[in-house]
């Protein structure tokens, strides 16, 4: 087999096959296969696109070039939950103790992400004393004591996915939705999950920026991960605005304690209690979606949501007491508020420009050895469909820098007042399965 | 300006700047950039082609990337012609004395080639004494005394175009109109000329095996040669059987002989004069290529076109007593027949397979260190279109081995005899400015 013939197949549109695939991914892992005929290739894929059994091969062959996690010793059925990115996304720090607390096992590897904030595992890192790091053995036997834990990866995951999505990020070959789908799948799949919920967003703040675009994009997903015998469904949902009102790592964990009380933002919360049911019912903890819901209200309301969190927190060597006194969470040095300069109605929030502010303060990694400050962020008092008038604060700025000028601005960029009523917008667009 | 930008945007369908593809040159040229952003951008113009400016920008920066030859000191317009390949074409070795005794300037750089037989230049060779090496100013003094000179080429000729032709080679990109237009137009603008006549073979034999691709491709390299200030005509001719009979090096030399005495095969002579008579009508030397060809006619049946090849022959060393007396050109072993099995009409000669059973007896090269033998080869007694009844010739072989079963089976399966009329293909498909 050479390398050469399957890229000229696949720019002539033939499919590949189980074994071509796992010749090339095997012998790009190795070196045999130089990075300029995988860039051709991944070029032709661009172009051509990928059958779903390519998609569930390329994906399988980039899971089985590394590492996989065994969670056999945990009882139940895991079902993990990605979503694909957006700005002031708290919705693990929610799920992990909300599902738990219906007793649907959560095992979760988290990783600290490269983005407009922290990821799960940065954000945990606000509760003074939480412990991210812990050996399998011990990660086992906390989900089977208390449903829940959540772990830094570790391990050598995907080193295919990462080879390869380190040359399509210099090849211009990152938009192509097979290769973003198997990129994503292949993680999830190593991670070693039974089941997978996917959010997929869509709208201005995501990498889909069309419906249409999220359709296709989940649907390759869910045929992946139940070609790979992962049972999986997509629920698309809307990110032409952040989600909640937070955006920072420790300004987020305090929206979670709110959502989690029942006192959180209503899109999150919405949202939260959507990929909850989808994440129940594959479980197997409850016969539909709706019945799921009730159970996850139920939990909220009855306060036992609540409490898993503090057990979760306390399991991992974290200081519980914040869930009753956010105050104990990092705080800036100062707090200032950013007022609308004109009557109106908030008619667009871009999710992407109001994420590069709160990383300008510092809440994001901008390289992989950046420091990220806790305690900053940005706070959201006005959202899209929201009337405001002038001098009213449309965000609150927790800085711990004087500088702010450049944010600012940036917060202005972002945010769009207009005299007319603005169409809403559906949270949910569509459940693919 | 970086790499993965101009990737994306062509990838995306848009048209590069000038600017933009001479940064992509000269940076893939010096190291800067890699092979792997190279062979993406490359597979993206596949897909979505290139302009004409764009395929004139590409091709002046490869043209800008090594030397340029200068001819200013020849006299006259110098038109150079130039061949896309195919099997036994023999129209160089003729067209420079031809050409040359019609008062035409010939300064023609010529390859070793690595095909089924060698290059104009390998053939040249089966002339004892010719000598294909000379400094520049010895061949410019040559050309301005004689009309005719024939040089191997020399010097740092396009560096770009030998790197991303070597690219292409191995990452299924070579199949790209742009790309094989402006590898071959960047050699022939540096070599010099100032007009150019192109001979774009189509058909089983040639590498566009339908009209409506070679026209595509004579197309863009006429506009590149305008586009470059460089007159430029293509003929779109026939391949779908060898051209002439023979097939080897001294055996064309021998062909190139009759020929220009006026006694060579029907349609290599017919190519030659159209392709002579563009030649001569670039350069100014006639008002029509009617009356040129005309001029071309007159010079074959006066004998000035033969003592034209023996001037040339002489001035470069060679032994011109070969013209009179072909035997004393490199004579092989043995000769045997190929003979038909059936009675029927000839319906078809592969040109690739039996140019394959040439190189088979060692008549080209394999690899470019290979040694040619310039003795061995094919006469084809038999053309498509022509009677043969069982036990006729079709082949004459001239071979230096004794085991050559292999050829012989090579030979047949490259012809087909059918017991029908076949259609009959025209020799000049168009003629395109």
């Amino acid at each position: 087999m050479r390398m050469i013939d399957l890229i000229e197949k696949k720019r002539d549109g033939q499919e590949l096959t189980k074994d071509e695939i796992n010749f090339m991914v095997q012998g790009y892992t190795r070196g045999d296969i130089p990075d300029y005929q995988m860039s051709a290739l991944a070029m032709a894929v661009f172009f051509q696109d990928m059958s779903s059994s390519e998609s569930v091969h390329l994906t399988m062959a980039m899971v089985e070039s590394g590492d996989q996690i065994d969670f056999s010793e945990i009882e139940g059925i895991k079902v993990d939950k990605h979503s694909t990115g957006g700005v002031g996304d708290t919705t693990t720090l929610i799920l992990a103790p909300l599902v738990a607390s219906v007793g649907v096992p959560v095992a979760k590897m988290s990783g600290r992400g490269l983005g407009h904030t922290g990821g799960t595992i940065d954000k945990l890192e606000s509760i003074a004393g939480f412990e991210v790091e812990m050996d399998g053995t011990t990660f086992n036997q906390l989900v089977n004591k208390n449903k829940v834990a959540v772990v830094g990866q570790s391990g050598n995951l995907t080193p295919a996915d990462k080879q390869l999505y380190g040359l399509r990020d210099v090849t211009a070959t990152v938009d192509s939705i097979p290769l973003i789908a198997s990129s994503i799948m292949s993680k999830k799949i190593a991670s070693g999950a039974d089941a997978i919920v996917l959010d997929v967003k869509t709208g201005s703040g995501a990498f889909m920026k069309d419906v249409e675009g999220a359709k296709k994009l989940a649907e390759t997903m869910t045929q992946i991960g139940n070609g790979a015998g992962r049972n999986t469904i997509a629920v698309i949902s809307d990110m032409n605005q952040p989600l909640g009102f937070a955006i920072g790592n420790g300004l987020e964990v305090k929206e979670a304690i709110d959502t989690l009380k029942g006192e959180g933002p209503e899109d999150l919360y919405e949202l939260c209690l959507t990929l909850g049911s989808h994440m129940i019912y594959l479980a197997g903890q409850a016969d539909s979606t709706k019945e799921a819901r009730t159970q996850l209200e139920d939990a909220i309301k009855s306060g036992r949501a609540v409490e898993k969190w503090k057990t979760f927190i306390e399991a991992q060597g974290g200081d519980k007491s914040v869930v009753d006194d956010p105050s104990k969470l990092p705080a800036a040095s100062h707090t200032f508020e950013v007022k609308a300069k004109e009557d109106g109605i908030i008619s667009e929030i871009i999710a992407d420009e109001i994420g590069i502010a709160a990383s300008m303060l510092g809440a994001g990694r901008t390289t992989k050895d950046s420091r990220i400050d806790l305690a900053v962020g940005l706070v959201l008092n006005k959202k899209v469909g929201e009337k405001v008038k002038k001098g009213e604060s449309l965000v609150t700025v927790h800085s711990n820098t004087k500088e702010t000028s450049d944010v600012v601005e940036k917060i202005y960029e972002s945010y769009s007042i207009s005299p007319h009523d603005v169409e809403s917008k559906p949270l949910i667009y569509d459940v693919i399965k």
